[in-house]
């Protein structure tokens, strides 16, 4: 597999083969050791000598079910951490069945030279982009699948990323061309923007899927996984039904709903914006429920989501987006949710950092909570560069400062997920220990055998899913094929051994995970993050949340001991 | 001595006396180890966990001339680390007759009830100040010298500080009674707004200075140190003439004179804001040059200013003022950066972050450079709140990173002081590793002997001088008289044998400065601070400095060794 380098400030493109010692990497642990090697820690998030790395996963590109997932690394420009954002669609598979393991972008062109970069199995070209700045996701992929034909698979930036906001993601289109899955959090549509790349367009590689070296064992191992899959109740029924809206009500009846700005953990308009509203509103419309953001998804728990009219609105309209744009800002209206879904997946931002920006904008009076219509206003003023837009394009601990809010959930600089820590204690663990600011997709605290409301076990049980994530996400596995590893973690290490050839232990998988964190938590050493950056804002400590009127009281010790402190 | 303790959450006041260990500090060494004490290293800047500290220093209110300095400490809002801002004025020798070593502020009480803490020789209360809200320090002083007398000597903030604004200074009257001698860096105004505390009104204490233990020896001292500071032709001539104006010519012949946002180190219309310019203007108009800020100053390097009508315009015009308000945003009238200072001064801002934060907004394209009446249409808008006036209201940095200018001159989220690192070495040395981000008042790199465009020698220069910053800030000692102390150190041991009874060394005083660091770093280690954050923006290492055509290249090797590295 191959490595292909593109300097935008030079204007060259080479390719060589991936390093020996990381034959059996990618996604999250290739983009990450590239990262930790190649960026200076105290580099500007968006000068020339940060780098985006856009990696496929190990398995990503295979016939491994659910495998399609790319990540995309840096140093953050909304964090100042290293980041890897990770993201489902088409592109990873395209990638690395067009023989990439990593795409690494460098340099710093002068301002307003802009690029797109095209990847056909005959190699790679620079092109010039000028003409397409401006537009966001869903035209530009329509212009560039005119252009360069219906086969495209396309990763882009929106107007957010060309702004260089640090909340704008990388759009990856899925399976129907829609440019609707979003490498979010982190900002990384800003560092591809810094780079002057609007576009990455895939074109069809050569048939044939990337081959195992041990066929025989890969199929074996592979009947097992996909048999896993088909069994597991969330897996085989839940997931492929609600998708992640599902959990609106789980996380309500927990009382841990941010809602509010994080000011209560039970909304009131919960069954307004449920699964169970999605599911009739999706049928109704003739939308779909059960989609596959990938070929090769056996889970599909993306969706289409049409409006009243029954034309196509959004597609993947996920929790943490009704959790963020909904609850969180007090709104009650399904369809107003996923409208700003939509228009945040055109402009190419990160819904989550969104809604919790204007959450804190409501705190601070702005606009009253469920104003929806306010909050389209706002978000289009984010990328028209209005004064209260760019404070607000900036994420919410800047919004929190500039407006004088004290109660904004971040860490790191970084929103956190649909999960209020005080409720999922887990949860709080995992925001503040990730290596990338308070980020759930470093394991969240529902449905283990911990209490939730409880500060102890949270330590281990953070542990246990930030590692479990680290693997993932270097595999190229999506998160929700997690169950059957669960259960038993020899079925993912045979994968392994029938994909790689060589004999993978239960115990390689562990060491894998546990590199990964400590590169990154490596580099984030030298950038000068530390355990004092390793906590929750104050007033999660202080205030406490309804229903269960707990506060985070998870001792600062077991944090500083989850990855054995700093 | 006595500490007097204010939790204006509970409304209730103390006073104890100074621990025994700390009898023979004052200044920043106390302030810094009380901080450093009793508030969590990472708790948030404007809650109820921080405290404010204002403590005169060691040898404030006695007989040494120029001794009258006042410490504000607390955790800074704009930098996050612990920070001892330094101001002139009446009250540091005030509160010193009055028997307090320092007055520590803490709790937080509900919004929008205001206080001020009015002591006299029969004790220390809080009194209602809800009316005074909204006052700029020029009216409040006048209210409350119509109040409480002619005689009071006032601590104040003004709008800024009530907003909470991280670049909001603590006002001190000075022996005029007006309000123009600023705590100004680091927003401990924004920490006394927390506090609701509006003013400090200091009554007249009983008569006589603050006794030395051993007075003949503490008289001989002072003959020595007086007969220095009369005969140093720094301090017995040009800062009674010219005050700090004088550096305008020296800083822009050393091609460091910043200008329009650090782009250039020597500024066209330096002769139209240098020393003579203002020495004709205070002539011409009836001004005062050589006017002291506090009794007892010998050096008198303050001033008064007037307007072209001759009336009072502002006093304390100082040279980092002119530099961060006038070249830094390319403006050449006198007048103009006067004027702005006084509107600073009413409002209670740092006029450097002030003069940083608006030449990034020029940089950005807001105003063109050199627009002065769109600076003060812009430095109203702070205290107004609009949007843009938010924006600024949070320094140098937070304005960079909104509005999308990667030029910021800023170390730790402080602006600079007037002086290019990359032309004055040691000044970029001392900013980096500063305990309390870009200060200057830890030493800069001008008039050693040192070569200031080499990078050799800068990491000796710069611990020096911050060593013996730190010192002269917990004796009280204006850095001024700092000539006697530079040619003959045992002046201050003598002068501090007689003061305190007990035999010092010059060893006894570097490990005093040493402690004062050490316990600073150490907080801020606490606080997440380290290596990583002792550096310079990216740009001073690689952008070109007309006229010498240099960068910052002080190695971090030596940035690390000059306080031994976190």
């Amino acid at each position: 597999m191959q490595v292909l380098r593109v300097n935008t400030e030079k204007g060259n493109i080479t390719s060589h083969p991936l390093d020996a010692e990381w034959e059996h990497l990618g996604g999250r642990g290739l983009a990450s050791r590239l990262v930790a090697r190649e960026v200076p820690p105290t580099a500007h998030p968006l000068g020339r000598h940060n780098k985006v790395v856009i990696a496929p996963g190990l398995l990503t590109g295979s016939a491994v079910p659910c495998s399609g997932r790319l990540s995309v690394g840096g140093k953050s420009p909304l964090t100042g951490t290293i980041k890897e954002s990770n993201v489902g669609g088409t592109a990873g598979q395209r990638l690395a069945r067009l023989g990439y393991r990593a795409v690494v972008f460098a340099g710093s062109p002068e301002p307003g030279h802009w690029h797109l970069l095209y990847i056909s199995p005959e190699g790679a070209r620079l092109e010039p982009a000028g003409d397409l700045v401006g537009l966001g996701n869903y035209d530009l992929v329509a212009a560039l699948r005119e252009w360069y034909g219906r086969q495209v698979s396309v990763i882009s930036i929106g107007p957010a990323g060309e702004r260089m906001l640090p909340l704008a993601s990388v759009a990856v289109t899925n399976t129907e061309g829609q440019p609707s899955r979003h490498a979010g959090r982190g900002g990384m549509g800003a560092v591809l923007g810094s780079k002057g790349i609007k576009a990455v367009v895939l074109d069809k590689p050569s048939p044939g899927q990337v081959a195992p070296r041990d066929p025989e064992r890969f199929r074996e191992a592979l009947r097992g996984f996909v048999s896993a899959l088909r069994t597991n109740p969330t897996t085989a029924k839940v997931l492929p039904t609600y998708g992640t809206t599902a959990l609106v009500d789980i996380v309500n009846e927990a009382g841990a709903l941010p809602t509010r700005n994080y000011s209560t953990g039970r909304f009131e308009g919960a069954s307004r914006i449920n699964g169970d509203t999605f599911l009739r509103l999706v049928r109704e419309r003739g939308g779909v429920a059960g989609h596959p953001c990938h070929p090769g998804c056996i889970i599909r728990c993306s969706n289409v989501y049409n409006d009243a009219a029954g034309r196509y609105l959004t597609s993947g309209l996920e929790y943490e987006t009704i959790g963020m744009l909904g609850s969180n800002c007090g709104v009650d209206d399904l369809d107003a949710i996923a409208a700003m879904d939509r228009l945040c997946d055109d402009l190419g931002l990160d819904t989550m950092e969104v809604g919790a920006a204007l959450a804190v904008a409501m705190e601070a009076g702005v606009l009253p909570f469920g104003d929806s219509r306010g909050m389209r206003e706002l978000i289009e003023e984010m990328v028209q560069g209005t004064y209260l837009g760019k404070i607000l394009g900036q994420g919410a601990a800047i919004t929190g400062r500039v407006l004088g809010v004290r109660r904004v959930p971040v860490v790191k600089g970084q929103s956190m997920a649909a999960y209020d820590p005080r409720a999922l204690k887990g949860a709080g663990v995992t925001y503040a220990t990730s290596p990338m600011g308070a980020d759930h997709t470093n394991g969240n605290g529902l449905g283990g055998k911990v209490d939730p409301l409880g500060a102890g076990g949270q330590r281990e049980y953070a542990r246990f899913f930030g590692l479990a994530h680290a693997l993932f996400d270097t595999l190229g596995l999506c998160w929700f094929t997690r169950a059957p590893f669960l259960e038993d973690r020899r079925l993912i290490a045979e994968l392994l051994s029938g994909f790689t050839g060589r004999e993978w232990t239960t115990g390689d998988l562990e060491a894998v995970s546990a590199r990964v964190i400590e590169v990154e938590r490596g580099f984030n050493r030298r950038a000068g993050f530390d355990r004092a950056h390793d906590r929750l804002p104050e007033f999660f400590g202080e205030e406490r949340l309804h229903p269960h009127e707990t506060v985070f009281d998870v001792p600062e010790e077991e944090l500083d001991a989850v990855y054995g402190g700093a």
